[in-house]
């Protein structure tokens, strides 16, 4: 799942997103509360036509980016008090608030709002952010109302097995159509994660999507999957590609470096995108060192689409009933982080 | 014309400038001397086969770029010494190292070595420049080796008839496949430059194309091709595209304007572009505001199909014959500056 935090993924546009296959678009709800303004996007007839994307578009609750972005942020029971990182504004966001503002941009699913701790957090901490969560999602169950959106709740926890556990159980009492789990990835070791996963996957109900938020480094792909994920977002495979690093097949290229200088072949022989089938290594390192804009726009295709790709590749081996054998050979020529 | 500055147009992917059918690229021989050189342009197959561009591609002989960026430059009979803007490296640049380098490229056409004067210039020294122009032109016929090239002279002579008359007499011994009319476009005020053109066109044989430098804003593209101008080169549509500045068929917009952010038109709703048949201005606007690279994508394209198809429309209203009566009703909508 490609990220789009403006209402737009980052120097790619629709028609390309339709070309690799993407299914569905995040947009960030802190940043279009902020800028243009809900009840603009509202006016316009809701995002899908604001940004001109027919397929299906989630948006997160603005929550993390309050608790990432935002300065002199104040939690409370209630909500959170904070000020605009653009102008300074002071702004109050509430469960309430939040399935305001996500009815109004009308995405097809719609995620509760919830604190993200940081990592590290304390137990004590931990323990009251993730039952305020859970009481939050009470409240985000009253407050939608939009029977077209699909309201997913979030699992919390931090890396406490025990508080995971209960915010499963306090989550899965709403019986809502799919769940995220967030506090994840976000500076807690590799191992870490898959044991909180490991812990909390074997209690969610089957045939409901499961969304590990925040999460995009292929081998965190296939991990996750292979404990029973079924949705993903990341910044990772559009920022990356602006900073001229390429995921390819063989594992990671940083394009931009020296030694690609003459090379003619694509960023990835096995790659089926615009970028692969059309330019060189050699050409897109030279539009990375001269500063075009086309060279974020190719990048990024193509690290879309080679996610898209595994993606593609991991269901099929779902299928063929053959995933930890596929994971494996991933892992031989791309490598493991 | 679009104008590709590094090997690429800025901002849009080869496959969006054939759906607005350009017809034709310009690469500027200096930055690709600079970088990534020209050697290893030649090594890639040539820059159709570098940049994936299978239409005409022109180059200009760096000169303008020399006389533009360079720093300590030194103009000598011989040739001219500068150093590079990248790195301070200096580096000599005559008729024949201009056709070398252009030969390398191997543009379908490539244009002689001229000083573009600054504006103004007196009188003496336009004289003597507009001379050693014309005694570089024969240079570079003579080095230039390359069949499947053709080499365009170039019109100097600054603001003053007679020079320009001398510099087209002189230029036209070669019997060239084309010429370009340079150190136009370049401060001076409109209508001398229309002017010019009226010294310089009658002269100039039939058949042949004409190609004004360095123009690019609609009443100057309409205004040259009455006088007898086949071609034409600017950075204009892409520049203001990338500063939230759209042509259509009312006139400049300022579409990052306030007054743009409820405005769920399109940018131009005579034009059939991509980006006008997809998105409002309102969205345009929010992209640009959040700094969202997709906003120069779409502009740029806008720009770039708006020109394209005014000129379309030129050639048709010459086949019928009515083209001042078209400038007329152009002018009445569009405005003129």
């Amino acid at each position: 799942m490609p990220v789009g935090t403006q209402a737009a993924v980052k120097a790619v546009s629709p028609r390309d997103l339709e070309e690799i296959r993407a299914q569905i678009i995040l947009s960030n709800t802190y940043h279009l509360a902020m800028r243009p303004g809900h009840e603009l996007v509202r006016e316009a007839g809701g995002l899908h036509r604001f940004m001109n994307w027919s397929h299906p578009i989630l948006t997160d609750s603005g929550g993390f980016q309050v608790f990432s972005l935002a300065e002199l942020r104040n939690i409370r029971e209630e909500g959170v008090w904070f000020r605009s990182h653009l102008d300074g504004s002071r702004h109050f966001l509430s469960p309430e608030k939040a399935m305001e503002i996500e009815n109004a941009l009308g995405a097809d699913i719609i995620m509760a709002l919830d604190e993200c701790m940081p990592y590290p957090a304390t137990y004590d901490y931990a323990k009251k952010s993730t039952e305020r969560t859970a009481r939050w999602l009470g409240r985000c169950v009253q407050a939608h109302s939009r029977e077209d959106q699909a309201l997913f709740g979030i699992i919390q926890g931090s890396v406490f097995a025990d508080l995971r556990k209960e915010s499963v159980e306090r989550s899965l009492e709403y019986d809502l159509p799919g769940y995220g789990i967030g506090g994840l990835s976000v500076g807690e070791p590799k191992p870490v994660m898959y044991d909180m996963l490991d812990v909390i996957m074997p209690m969610m109900p089957k045939g409901k999507p499961r969304y590990l938020m925040g999460v995009g480094s292929p081998d965190c792909l296939l991990e996750g999957v292979v404990r029973g994920v079924d949705m993903f977002d990341c910044v990772l495979p559009t920022r990356i590609a602006r900073n001229g690093t390429v995921l390819t097949s063989q594992g990671k290229v940083v394009v931009r470096n020296a030694e690609y200088a003459r090379d003619f072949t694509p960023l990835d022989p096995e790659c089926d995108c615009y970028a692969c089938r059309n330019f060189t290594r050699a050409y897109i390192r030279h539009l990375i060192k001269a500063n075009e804009i086309l060279a974020s726009i190719l990048t990024s295709i193509h690290n879309l689409r080679f996610l898209i790709h595994l993606m593609e590749e991991i269901r099929r081996a779902i299928w063929e009933e053959r995933l930890l054998e596929f994971r494996n050979d991933f892992y031989e020529k791309f490598g493991r982080e």
